[in-house]
């Protein structure tokens, strides 16, 4: 796609609990970023979802939300679900799962990364330089049952995971794109394909064509894990991982477990993306227990718009907004090497706002 | 059941790679143990099985294995599975899956817990209080698939999990069970059900006949956990967990990666067990990079084989046979924390036999 002339509309979903209060920061923090950085205003459009919204309206995903979304050219999401607030059938109202088949949104990218001034989860210090992207297939594998499943006579349960050729190609070379790109960063251009190839057919699959993409990328490498393997393994030597790709499940379970590795889901950012939309989400949720005290870190939230960026750069050949993205994630990264704001949940005492302040503060000291 | 009159039968299964170094090993050290505690000797009968008898014979599991098995009083088992022998369909040689479903052997207990004298894995120094049992099902869930699953045309593959009332009750009784026995021991007696009923339908359904069963053990709590959020909270809080219960495929994640917080495979025992039987193997697999050279760490062979001694103790009504399981799981953390002998997979230089002798005559000091 070519640069457009208008500017980038960006629909913003705060939703429910924490999502709220990480969101205004979040859209303060990036419009000084991209002030900073020279790059193009975007124009931020908030709409409704969620659980919350679900109570007031009855509506968890309005249509006029969704058409945003499909409208907008990059899509912020906060985070969604209350454990009190369910549809009648006593299922959670989670509208992000909605929004990744409704748009097609196939690869969950999980950039796993430990930030200096973090504290250390693993006794290793190799510990220090995990840095690799996770990513998991979003439209098939076991969440293809969703809304398909079944219950006999309340005696037996079935659901039914799906792997189609085309689904895993594509995530397949998406995840061998973000290989390359890593490469020429000096990373090891290597792709994982994590399965549970023994003892599936779907896995089996699923294997068979991730080696027939891998073959037409010569210029990278590959290997293979068993999913139970690779859980040990990402406890053991994780600073070994550079880009793994998964089913939707175990992609689910493994991102979860590695954002344990860099100081837990305050960190840990997030990107569904699909060949039209880009949805960016922090890969904490709601938070029940901590949200209205305003004590959330923006952190996860900060560093999902810096993927957004990143995207909107490429995508529409617009340099200065990966500028933008530098700029935020070297201001996170200053804040806490620099220890001038530590997260309360690593013991500090900053609260979202402080945060926010001081990532701000520290955007000149990452020019 | 009483106890028998004449001499308790264990089918030894040594298997391929380093199986069949730890399980001499190990049957050395149960005939000392069982000595000193005044127990009654146990009738070791070894059978073949494996990948590489199938070399040998074209049979990976023998007719007279498997019945032999059934007919014996316990199973003992090394590690099966050889990267280069498979079935001509190229499907892997898993036997254990096999004895699994023919047997019935619904519950895979997973008892993870830090010993002293081992590497530390987290940061945390909690981590040293982590002493949890997974209980894995093991008889349906996703690995009901296997030899069900379809691909069609080369374009889709399809795998159906099963869960049924009766095989969540069962083995959610069975981890009730382990939960009470644990508070005894001034455990929490808490059991955790992990699942992710939020999204499919067959989880809600293992949710609900948990709480079902749970509802039974007014002595006891229980919990729920989503099982993405379980393996973030076993990297960030293990010392908080008791017993855990979970669908197959989860089961066999998590358990991998519990094991690796304790210090990998070769500290992990487990326990297949089902209404009539009994199989006890480490959770490490033939590791056929080092298979052949004598320095596996017997210590998950041994830990397993006390496992087998605890429970023909309580099914036959033997507690010598709990003593002799006390003494090798003492024998193996006096070797540990004095580190008379240091396995070699933790930087030290005690092979199999050297860490075999060690744990023999620590006997006497675990007394
Ligand atoms: C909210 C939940 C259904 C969701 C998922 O399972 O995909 C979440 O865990 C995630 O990883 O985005
Ligand atoms: C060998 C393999 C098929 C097996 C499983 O997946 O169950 C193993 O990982 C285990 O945990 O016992």
């Amino acid at each position: 796609m070519t640069m457009k002339n208008d500017t980038l509309t960006i629909a913003v979903l705060p939703g429910d609990g924490i999502g709220r209060e990480v969101m205004p920061a979040c859209l303060e923090l990036v419009n000084a970023a991209t002030t900073m950085a020279g790059a193009p205003a975007l124009a931020f459009e908030t709409h409704n979802a969620g659980a919350q919204y679900y109570a007031e309206s009855g509506d968890a995903l309005p249509a006029s939300t969704l058409e945003a979304c499909r409208k907008s050219d990059a899509i912020l999401f906060g985070a969604m679900g209350w454990p009190d607030i369910r549809f009648p059938d006593g299922t959670e109202i989670i509208p992000q799962l909605d929004l990744r088949m409704e748009l097609g949104l196939f690869a969950g990218v999980r950039p796993i990364r430990w930030f200096p001034g973090l504290p250390r989860v693993l006794t290793d210090p190799r510990a220090e330089q995990i840095d690799f992207v996770l990513v998991r297939e979003q439209t098939e594998g076991l969440f293809y049952a969703r809304g398909r499943g079944e219950i006999r006579n309340d005696e037996e349960a079935y659901d039914t995971m799906q792997i189609t050729r085309s689904g895993t190609e594509r995530v397949t070379e998406f995840a061998f794109d973000i290989a390359r790109q890593r490469k020429r960063r000096g990373k090891p251009g290597n792709v994982t394909c994590v399965d549970k190839a023994n003892v599936f057919q779907s896995m089996a699959f699923f294997r068979k064509v991730f080696d027939e993409v891998a073959d037409r990328h010569s210029d990278l490498t590959k290997d293979h894990a068993y999913v139970d393997a690779l859980a040990l393994n990402m406890v053991k030597k994780p600073w070994t991982f550079d880009v793994l790709v998964t089913e939707n499940m175990f992609g689910d379970i493994l991102s979860d477990l590695a954002a344990g590795l860099i100081g837990g889901m305050g960190m840990a950012p997030s990107a569904d993306i699909g060949d039209k939309h880009g949805l960016f989400q922090p890969a904490h949720g709601t938070a029940p227990d901590i949200a209205g005290k305003g004590c959330a870190n923006p952190s996860a939230m900060f560093l999902s718009a810096a993927m957004m960026l990143d995207w909107l750069a490429a995508k529409f050949g617009q340099p200065t907004l990966a500028d933008a993205a530098r700029l935020m994630e070297g201001a996170v990264e200053h804040t806490l090497s620099t220890k001038l704001a530590i997260p309360m949940e690593y013991g500090g005492n900053a609260n979202c706002a402080e945060m926010t302040r001081s990532v701000i503060s520290s955007l000149s000291a990452a020019r």
